[in-house]
């Protein structure tokens, strides 16, 4: 099971009712964050799933109310008695971006992973998760990220009785090791069904839609997704300032056949995202319009 | 009319029921902030009190929780399109933390002026507010603030009359200004009341007592000093980490003749500061534990 919840759903300025823009990954008792402004460790606090255990954490981009609240995370973090390293990937300048951190926040009890990412960067996180990222078009380099949790192969106990595998040596082959009988070898292919998905999650900051973002939520059962301004009048403005529209995140989904759409990032000025579902149900159905620590779980088909 | 509101009372972390300890001062239509962590605009936006219109900042010391919230201020500032410049003062070490700063907010409408300040600095704020610096005893840099306003002296109109002064040359007395009569010059001095005492604040971030910050809080209006710990039990944590009991507050307010003492700056282990207020009371009884957003107005005594 993949748990997401929205820690925040504010663009631009934090408001006293709605935090700024982030997501939380729960993951095998992993914790991913995806954006960290100001705040975020707050709205986390409120949350309730955990603080010591974030990490990574995916910045979308080097804006303030993406960025800024990560030196109270990592102290906080500090705090709680890590010791573990902190795995931080970002969009190139994160790194100079981290080292003027360094000035403010001196000491920390761990390490810091620092991973600049370009288009199309693959990274293998622990615990069978791989990270995707693709450039986003913002007024910043931006990174998006794909998150695909591997699944393992059913095993077949039925072929391996037939198989005359003694049952001690079942996990073995589950984990994909051979085991020696008497007189074979039995690999573990003989008893494990064909290659399954896991679960995949997209998650897009700030951005116009472009058809990299398509390509990259391809067939994701979430896509998490910037839709600052639900008025379809607003178009103008989310070209201006490059950020999209309720329907444009919803034509994005459907463009990629995403399974469901989860909007976040609203402009200060919506006071009731909700009102303006209808411009993204029109062309998405399976679209959900995004509130502060909103969370759902995502399983396996079958 | 000086006004006083506690943005936050939280020490260390922030917590979802108490924002990081920060102060703000109205007078004259200035807004003058005392203390900047994570979280402090928003709270700010709660408060209701404004935000383009703060300056000075002054800054205890540059621990996260007294600072984080900067970047995030100034760029709100700079959204809601002010222009003008904010002065931000604080221990040494300021002007470094905030050039990494800018490697966050690089673009910002507004200059900064920044003020390193050391113990017995003295600084003409605008709006006849002075500042006076005093280096208080932390675990880094840290400096205690005491704002003073000047009071204009009493018009005697009265005395006026008896000299013949025509009523349109008042106002050029009342503002300092001699004025010339047929046969003679008026000096201000002739119409004007003794000087008197204007308002007095005194703001004391992280600190162990000393007799320099009672000396710097001499006959003070209000004192608004940190007790991160209530229960007397504390003094060993409060001396090993370099902040004070409720009591110690108390003993500094009486010591230095406040006439009143309000506390912040709470331990977040202490989930009801206002318990431990007998504490205080046994020592200074004009002491307030404060909380969050709670406000109080200074004016002259007659």
């Amino acid at each position: 099971m993949l748990d997401v919840a929205l820690v925040g759903t504010g663009g631009m300025t934090p408001l006293p009712d709605r935090w700024l823009a982030s997501v939380l990954l729960r993951w095998a008792g992993r914790l991913i964050l995806f954006d960290c402004g100001e705040g975020t460790q707050i709205s986390l606090r409120r949350l309730g799933w955990g603080i010591k255990a974030v990490d990574p954490i995916l910045i979308s981009h080097l804006h303030g109310d993406h960025v800024l609240g990560l030196a109270g995370l990592l102290l906080s973090q500090a705090n709680a008695e890590r010791r573990e390293p902190v795995h931080i990937f970002g969009p190139p300048g994160l790194q100079r971006w981290l080292e003027a951190m360094r000035v403010h926040v001196p000491y920390l009890p761990f390490a810091i992973g620092i991973h600049e990412l370009r288009d199309g960067a693959t990274y293998d996180l622990a615990d069978g998760v791989t990270l995707t990222a693709a450039e986003a078009s913002h007024s910043a380099p931006c990174i998006a990220y794909r998150l695909d949790t591997t699944r393992a192969r059913e095993f077949l106990p039925n072929q391996a009785r037939a198989l005359g595998i003694p049952v001690q040596q079942w996990s073995q082959l589950q984990r994909g090791h051979s085991v020696q009988l008497q007189d074979r070898t039995i690999s573990p292919d003989e008893v494990l069904g064909p290659d399954r998905p896991g679960l995949s999650v997209c998650l897009i900051g700030d951005t116009r839609p472009s058809r990299r973002l398509a390509e990259l939520a391809r067939g994701v059962d979430l896509l998490v997704c910037e839709g600052t301004y639900g008025a379809d009048t607003d178009l103008d403005r989310a070209i201006e300032r490059k950020h999209m529209t309720f329907r444009e995140a919803a034509t994005l989904a459907r463009d990629a056949q995403a399974k469901q759409l989860l909007l976040t990032h609203f402009s200060a000025g919506m006071a009731d995202p909700a009102a303006y579902a209808p411009n993204a149900a029109e062309v998405f159905p399976n679209t959900i319009v995004g509130k502060d620590h909103l969370s759902l779980s995502l399983n396996y088909a079958d």
